[in-house]
């Protein structure tokens, strides 16, 4: 049986409000002393886990290092080996583009070449967005007869680039070879269709373009393309689940992510106040909310303890804002663990809670990775969450006479 | 998506050095008094499990007892239910036989009938491996035109029975009747390919050969066969993990099924000093050490308590002899239960503790079954404890963008 189908087939209407909050790459690990979690002084998330079903979540399979693509899905219950999201898709979302069936997208640092075609600096010194802008603009004059194609900037030297009005393949060769002192790759077909070989053939024409385009600029005088990925085919959380869902996040991949199954994507200033704040002005007009704070995982990735730890401080202190609208479900987790010790995601399980009227308790007293071991869930797949916040929130039918 | 091809596409080198030290049917049961392994002193065990990763593992599925091929498949990370192993390819690995594609082995006991045709012993005494040698020997003069066969002596009354030559099948019925007072049995096709029914005719000659053969001798006059099984096809532990693996196991069986994933196979003394102190030995030139002990089984199937304490003691007394040669991932696990006050392997989970730089802590204070149950991995497949190991010795990449 189709796991969605099931879903879908059993979900009935409710008016109750869920907020899933999700503090990305949460989960740390202990090395002489205790986690990022378990040292941050949480009272409020302590007195709301005595009350709330508790546990941990793998986020794939047991070992398994989700990237932020396939952590979310899981998170909102997609099978992340079943539903493959590529990078290109993700900056293409991440910029807001109206992105549509068909579609090829592909991530692109602006690089530097030197007069040998080498490559002397894959993120052409890190440009500032301006000059992104422009070398975008630039590349824009190109023509290429029978498609369109659409570049914008992301961030820094980075930007997105899309094709569209070609049966296109996704199964090519990135351009980007990782490293400096030699030339950009051409494009390879990774496979025998002739889509593949018609894709591969027009990006190699595109990316000669690019050059004579750029070849008097400086530093940013060639382009490098990674993650092409076509559109996916996901149904929406509307379809699946019934829910009018909004995404409260400040960073593009997520903004991207949550709009990919179908989220209205709220405009917000990153950070935990003016998303929460945004979430209280929005409060009442949508069944789902998902808020999304990406700074633990920054300072995660940094390894810095200290922040990793105040930015959930931060969070603790703020919480009473979303709980004092009562809502409904209340989830609290993470897409992935990003110890600071590890400085980087890993595979270990997350932390989650899930307070509602129906929450069985457990001998949880904190929230943190060491107490949760005994919680009320276990150690519960993340796939899983959606169902239960479904299960908690009555959109769920019996299944079975 | 294949399980098994998802772990490959991950998979990335490292110099990390692993240790799976497995204690054969490690797990016991309550009755009155703690198991076997809380009882034990192990003060070692006790002080690393407080710093690893802990819990327990379901070897196949809740209530399902495993044998040895399955438990040990499912600790090397091979679906138990998906790649079956016949107790003839293990008899044949067992005695280190060079088995290859196309082969159907079998295994032998000599067995005692008498005038009728009727069994008498199934086992013939459980004669010396002398006079087991002898009979094979006298057996391998028969000549079955068309087909090479092989027999070697196992153990006592047991040997290794392997043809080569045909296109044969394993889907044949065995030949013990399992009791005594009948005749043994004829071989039956068990579907209606023309393999199977050709196997089984040139197996039914082949026993009457025997019998012939061994008509005058005495006790070992017949040869019963069982587990008929071809040479299963299973990508190897460098192909999967990129592990240089050895074996350190004295038993055959446990050696053959290490051998069968590709594992170097280790000359070693049975016996906790001499196989840790070969580990020793051998320290630096494997990336990965699968170290099996068998006593704790053994004593677990005579229902000998304090024996089996006594194992446990052991390699608690030994441990430091590994650990001190600091392995990045030490994993300590049993590959089934055994618990005395049931006799023989059970369906029971397996504690595990999971040492590295990356282990989270739990509560544990005791490597014991019920402390376990608070343990940071809760109650995982042990189809997954490999893949932990990969992620904990840095040999898996992140899963998506």
């Amino acid at each position: 049986m189709d796991r969605l189908e099931f879903i879908r087939n059993l979900k009935q209407p409710s008016e109750e409000k869920i907020v899933l909050l999700v503090l990305d790459g949460l989960g740390g690990v202990q090395k002489n002393r205790k986690t990022e979690l378990e040292a941050a002084e949480t009272p409020n998330m302590d007195r709301l886990v005595k009350v709330s079903e508790a546990g941990l979540m793998t986020p794939i399979m047991p070992g398994i290092t989700p990237g932020s693509g396939p952590g979310h899905l899981a998170l909102f219950g997609y099978d992340p080996l079943e539903y493959i999201i590529g990078r290109g898709i993700l900056s293409a979302l991440g910029i807001r583009f109206p992105i549509r069936d068909g579609d090829l997208a592909a991530r692109v640092n602006f690089a530097t070449i030197d007069e040998n075609n080498k490559i002397t600096d894959r993120r052409a010194g890190r440009i500032p967005d301006e000059i992104n802008t422009k070398m975008c603009e630039k590349i824009r004059e190109i023509i290429i007869p029978g498609i369109q194609f659409f570049i914008q900037t992301e961030k820094d030297h980075r930007a997105a680039l899309i094709l569209r009005g070609k049966k296109f393949s996704e199964n090519i060769s990135e351009t980007d070879p990782q490293k400096t002192g030699v030339p950009p790759l051409p494009v390879h077909a990774l496979d025998n269709s002739s889509e593949t070989a018609v894709t591969a053939e027009l990006i190699n024409q595109f990316l000669e373009k690019v050059k004579d385009k750029l070849s008097n600029e400086s530093p940013a005088n060639m382009i490098l393309l990674r993650g092409f990925a076509l559109f996916p085919k996901i149904p929406s959380f509307e379809e699946l689940y019934g829910l009018n869902a909004c995404a409260i996040a400040g960073y593009p991949m997520y903004r991207g992510l949550a709009s990919l199954v179908g989220m209205k994507v709220i405009d917000v200033e990153s950070g935990v106040e003016p998303q929460f704040d945004r979430l209280r002005e929005l409060w009442g007009k949508y069944d789902f909310y998902f808020v999304h704070i990406k700074y633990t995982d920054s300072f995660g990735e940094d390894g810095n303890f200290e922040k990793k730890v105040s930015v959930i401080e931060e969070v603790d202190r703020n919480i009473e804002k979303i709980l004092e609208l009562n809502p409904d479900v209340f989830a609290l987790t993470a897409d992935h663990s990003t110890p600071v010790i590890y400085k980087a995601h890993s595979w270990h399980s997350v932390p989650v809670l899930l307070k509602s009227k129906w929450s069985r308790h457990s001998y949880v007293k904190q929230f943190g990775e060491k107490d949760l071991q005994t919680g009320s869930l276990g150690i519960i797949n993340t796939l899983d969450l959606m169902t239960l916040i479904m299960a908690h929130s009555g959109r769920l039918a019996k299944y079975g006479a």
